[in-house]
């Protein structure tokens, strides 16, 4: 049988009990042209609270009591023809919270894991390390020398976009939940500086870590903190809007920044960024990072927990923040 | 004598009775190298109420006790061996809210008043021209063919980047207070339509006349129409942050912009200006702008009241819209 999460409720702020089902459906066989596909792990990303509201976003909503939206690798295990792919290559694309799915085989790409473990695809050389890697060079623009702010440091966005900030030669500081995330962050992740969010004033700490002001701030979190880095721009500031944790689960209007005129006192920009509008350098962007990860300058981990049934306990440990590095979930049985 | 308006107390919120006094002093003499000024006009703006509040922004605070700082355009009438500067010389610059004053000249600067009356080089050959002149074309970066929306459309600022987004062939629709103006922007400037936020909602204006959305919003002023347009943006807008009068007076922090992540969705970028930045080009504008104004494709007007003395209450019309075009204070007795 093929367990599946199905999305039978929107929520209003956080998800709870009513929001998914897991169902037992037959494996489905897959038509002449497709490949039949077993999900070895699945990606756990805060975007997915965006795609469960019905609202205009860039991507379209989840459709009610449709397999929950999520970024797999998975393993072919019967191909029926198709042109290009066959039993026991590894495909990454969007197959949903479920232990099978059959495809064509649009929107899924395969993959190399003969140099690197498959999960990376869901991590570093996948959506998140996309986004952390065109998010800081490409809407960041950092140059070396700048002063580079990232919220979320300590995850998979966050992670990627500091260090490659430091491989650039910038000073970068990290804002992080606790002090072991940020001794990860330094530690191990290389950041000069990271600020505990849970248990000292951001404002404080961007003010002594930063005493020029910011140069660029990677914005993964909104809110406060986003406030609190916005009083400290440096002029011709860049902010990158890569997302607002800190918001999603928002039942009421989110809470705007107070302090955007601070872009207009520093001659700064706010800009918000898509990853999938670089798709075309996906490519380009994974070799590069392959190769900083060979060079030990680009550390990045997974954080991974097993088995469908666990689905909401582990998505919301990304709200809780009670993991690090890329939050994936085993699914394959083994 | 010499009447100035000193700067007696920082306001908290709008100004009051206590704000300002009216002193007055000896004409002062020109020092060897200076020049003595007759102010003839002052220019009203915005962003005066920024400049009375102690705390760090693009320009120092005004001094308690100082002369308030203002636009001026003035005449020589005393030269004491001034190198550039002779008797009947108009001069623009920051002479500040007084009738007379002494310079060595610096930041102030000759002007022709053969071909344009001389209230025209502190409205749209000054710095509210200046900054619709840049706003729009550097910031907004407006191509042929989008849809510009500007608040403050019937004011100094606003009203010369519509215009200059309908001379590069946008479709701009303009937001203004009151049929009156509304109609104004419509009939003289020549906006495509006009919203009239004190009688409609700016939302479903936005809606009913830019039904693809914006490209470009020109913001001066701030809070809920500055969400209005965040909720309307189309993909990779830009929204160009002038001002935000709606909010200068707030005593407790402002009201950020609660739609700013549409800036994520469609990849829009925020950027806050200062027209100061583009010193070195006013001429270049300045030559442009007055080009238009003699084609007839630029309209400007000023709004001008009488006597120093009316400084407070001319303004207050800067914040309770009562006004259109560029609101100045004439300061010379005949």
């Amino acid at each position: 049988m093929n367990k599946q999460i199905i999305l039978k409720q929107r929520p209003e702020g956080e998800v709870d009990s009513n929001t998914w089902v897991l169902q037992k459906v037959a494996i489905p066989k897959p038509l002449v042209g497709e490949v039949l596909v077993q999900v070895n792990y699945i990606s756990l990303d805060p975007a997915m609270r965006g795609w469960m509201n019905d609202s205009k976003s860039y991507i379209a909503p989840v459709d009610l009591d449709a397999v929950m939206r999520a970024g797999t690798i998975g393993t072919v295990i019967e191909a029926n023809g198709h042109p290009q792919f066959v039993v026991g290559d590894v495909l990454t694309g969007w197959g949903g919270v479920q232990q099978y799915f059959t495809t064509n085989g649009e929107g899924h790409f395969k993959v190399d894991t003969s140099m690197v473990p498959m999960q990376k695809y869901l991590g570093a050389l996948g959506m998140p390390g996309m986004t952390g890697y065109f998010g800081i060079l490409e809407v960041g623009k950092i140059k070396e020398g700048e002063v580079v702010l990232v919220s979320g440091a300590a995850g998979a966005v966050g992670s990627v976009a500091g260090q490659i900030a430091k491989i650039k030669g910038c000073k970068v500081v990290g804002i992080a939940g606790g002090p072991k995330k940020c001794q990860y962050v330094v530690e191990t992740l290389g950041f000069d500086a990271c600020i505990d969010y849970k248990n000292e004033s951001v404002y404080k700490g961007i003010k002594a870590h930063c005493p020029k002001g910011i140069d660029v701030y990677f914005d993964n979190v909104g809110g406060e903190i986003l406030d609190a880095a916005l009083a400290q721009l440096r002029r011709e500031a860049r902010v990158v809007i890569c997302g607002a944790i800190s918001q999603y689960n928002n039942k009421e209007a989110i809470i705007g920044p107070k302090n955007y005129l601070s872009l207009l006192v520093n001659r700064a920009t706010m800009q918000g960024m898509v990853v999938f509008d670089y798709a075309a350098r996906y490519k380009e962007a994974g070799m590069q990072m392959g190769m900083w990860m060979m060079e030990g300058k680009l550390h990045t981990e997974e954080d991974v927990y097993e088995g469908i049934e666990q689905f909401q306990n582990t998505y919301e440990r990304l709200f809780t923040g009670e993991k690090r590095g890329k939050l994936l979930l085993k699914i394959i049985e083994e």
